[in-house]
């Protein structure tokens, strides 16, 4: 493969208008949008009209002729096909940190008598905190597993809820997401999709899984700015049986009564809590509507052939760089980790030269390919600086020893 | 008192510049700053660049660069003097809702041995249904007051954490916060005080009450925008025995370690816990600026002159309205609340003239004066709307029978 070949997939590329959405900068190849996703085109001036006009203006009247009061459940709503949902089956609110806490607890909640919660020692760290801290005070404990392919040797019917990411944030590996479903659903369990790594690159099916919880976040694959509000997902058939450990007057069924007692908003509505902040709330619903009517399995294929294409032309150029990820199309997702003992290095090397992937510590550096808007030609040309980085020793500049503390 | 009278105390007051650095519009007297504040006049350019530079062009690198990873410290430190807070008191994070949750949890446990939370029949309904939620969790239990004035009668040795607010959102009352204080403290348990509708209006001392934990909201008299995030104070004295419930990776002493132990920042570090919404913190930031360096001993003279004026206003020109809020001025918070069959109608014709205030079911209008904006001629001008309104019936007309939900 040559650059023409990259240029000719991206003439062909059934998504490639789709870029146009989007705000990339001049001289910039970006490689990170699984940690922040890039700005929509309409953002700067839908925030600016929410901001100087309904806010400026309407003040307080904004909650309803803005309707702001509705813009996490449209938010909700266009996420829907994006994660495989039926409609109310999915909730906007606070932070994916706080929303395991909330499916967590409500999990467990749903399965009484047991009182065990499975998580992966290296899922993303949140995960592991906020498991550990709904087990205690839920009075249950937690059980580890390596890698999900150790569930089986952890499941029984002690087991309340399993919670697993669906791509590794390290390592960018997939896991086959209905097959784990219904193995938890073997022992009684609930399963917990963390779909932060994966939703609005891979194709995410919670109705096809037979999911029964998710959480995800909003600001990698979907664009919702730094920071965006988290998605939940709540299986229509177990919405009857759910209780949020944080009942909050935005998630009452009439927040307005103002009542000592709390009545819980029909369906996933309980999960609202608090007044959600608006404006990172909005910048979300417009990166939603970017892709509104974007095919899932189109993302999808777009991201195995970006990622496969990186992991050739590593392979084929870069020596001394070991390939984390999975080759098998089915078991990655739209990232590519690459282990060597420079990571930090090769990162800034890069960024230097305008490719912004990034580093997680000790020794891996991540590029993450965005299918709404990366290229093959990103690609090709990424590959290639990484490969003249490495040549050149570029990485292994003295200036790059010490670690900053965020990358 | 007639208007030029109000226009002389507007001549002479201390804070009359303050009032421009918001965009507040023509034709409008804005009286809902207790529920929504104004927009400070710098955060539109702010927020542009912050969406348009740092998110736009700058992505992923605007988390270093923009220092976006502080912004919530910045917040903190911010809001510091407007608290009566020490340094490193003050945490910026989630919403008011998720914040009760933390500190609520936080405090039983340290005071073990007590597992009973006193909370008010009638606070702000989150208040309510999360004290049900974190004392269930805990394994406690909740009791109750109707009035902060009932609490000797529910206060002894099992009581580990009492939850007031400072100014009743409903009625505008103020209750007496460093005697409170004194008197939770007389049983050994904590205090937590609710400051949503106080803090930015009244002269907040948390240092000088003994105050041990507090929660309030960025967006009402603190200018943050809609959905700011909140914050959360907790003593330095007892910082060393905090242990959250809602660990995230934001509260991690090393963040990108992305360890599976926890092990949480120093002192009011780990109150933080997913990525907060940038965007929303971002213009949170800005408004607390904007009341950089204001006295809040001005802030708190202002708000008693206003509520003054209105109360004496009202009780001279308007026949059948019940002012709830007391009329001694150290009982009272920056809020005036008025009590008539027809407040829904009251508000709505007001709105329909410019006056906007709010109400708050069943038979409550409510009037915020934000001392950083509300002037002396605004009073005069509602009080004169409401006369006139009520003197014509306008509140009785037909269309203001049904209620919209959002008020």
């Amino acid at each position: 493969m040559d650059r023409t070949a990259a240029q000719a997939l991206d003439a062909a590329d059934p998504l490639r208008a789709l870029r146009d959405r989007f705000a990339l900068p001049d001289g910039v190849i970006y490689l990170d949008g699984n940690s922040l996703g890039a700005l929509p085109k309409s953002t700067p001036d839908r925030l600016a009209h929410a901001i100087r006009y309904e806010w400026g203006e309407r003040l307080i009247r904004s909650w309803n002729e803005a309707d702001w009061w509705h813009a996490s459940r449209r938010v909700a709503d266009g996420l829907t096909p994006l994660l495989g949902a039926s409609a109310d089956e999915i909730a906007v609110a606070d932070s994916t940190s706080v929303n395991l806490f909330k499916l967590m607890v409500a999990g467990l909640r749903m399965r009484p008598g047991r009182s065990v919660l499975v998580v992966e020692r290296h899922a993303f760290p949140t995960d592991v905190y906020i498991a550990r801290s709904a087990a205690e005070l839920f009075g249950g404990r937690l059980r580890f597993v390596d890698t999900p392919s150790d569930l089986p040797g952890v499941l029984d019917e002690r087991v309340g809820v399993v919670c697993l990411s669906q791509v590794d944030f390290r390592t960018g590996a997939m896991w086959p997401a209905g097959p784990t479903t219904a193995l938890v659903h073997g022992v009684g369990a609930l399963m917990l999709w963390d779909l932060c790594h994966s939703a609005g690159a891979v194709d995410v099916d919670l109705r096809g899984w037979g999911a029964d919880l998710a959480v995800g976040c909003g600001y990698k694959y979907l664009n919702g700015g730094p920071g965006a509000p988290s998605y939940m997902f709540v299986a229509a058939e177990l919405q009857a049986g759910l209780r949020t450990p944080l009942p909050g007057w935005h998630g009452h069924a009439d927040p307005f009564a103002m009542s000592p007692e709390y009545a819980p908003a029909p369906g996933v509505g309980q999960l609202a809590n608090g007044t959600p902040p608006v404006l990172s709330l909005l910048a979300f619903e417009d990166a939603v509507a970017a892709l509104a009517g974007v095919s899932t399995a189109d993302l999808r294929a777009k991201g195995v052939g970006l990622t496969g294409c990186f992991i050739d032309l590593v392979t084929a150029r870069c020596a001394g760089v070991e390939v984390v990820t999975p080759r098998e199309p089915d078991r990655r997702g739209s990232q590519v980790s690459l282990r060597l003992e420079h990571a930090y290095g090769l990162v800034q090397a890069l960024i230097e030269r305008g490719v912004i992937g990034d580093f997680r510590a000790p020794d891996i550096a991540r590029f993450g390919f965005a299918p709404a808007y990366s290229r093959y030609v990103d690609v090709w040309d990424a590959a290639a600086a990484i490969a003249d980085v490495l040549a050149r020793g570029e990485h292994l500049a003295e200036r790059f020893r010490a670690r900053s503390a965020v990358t």
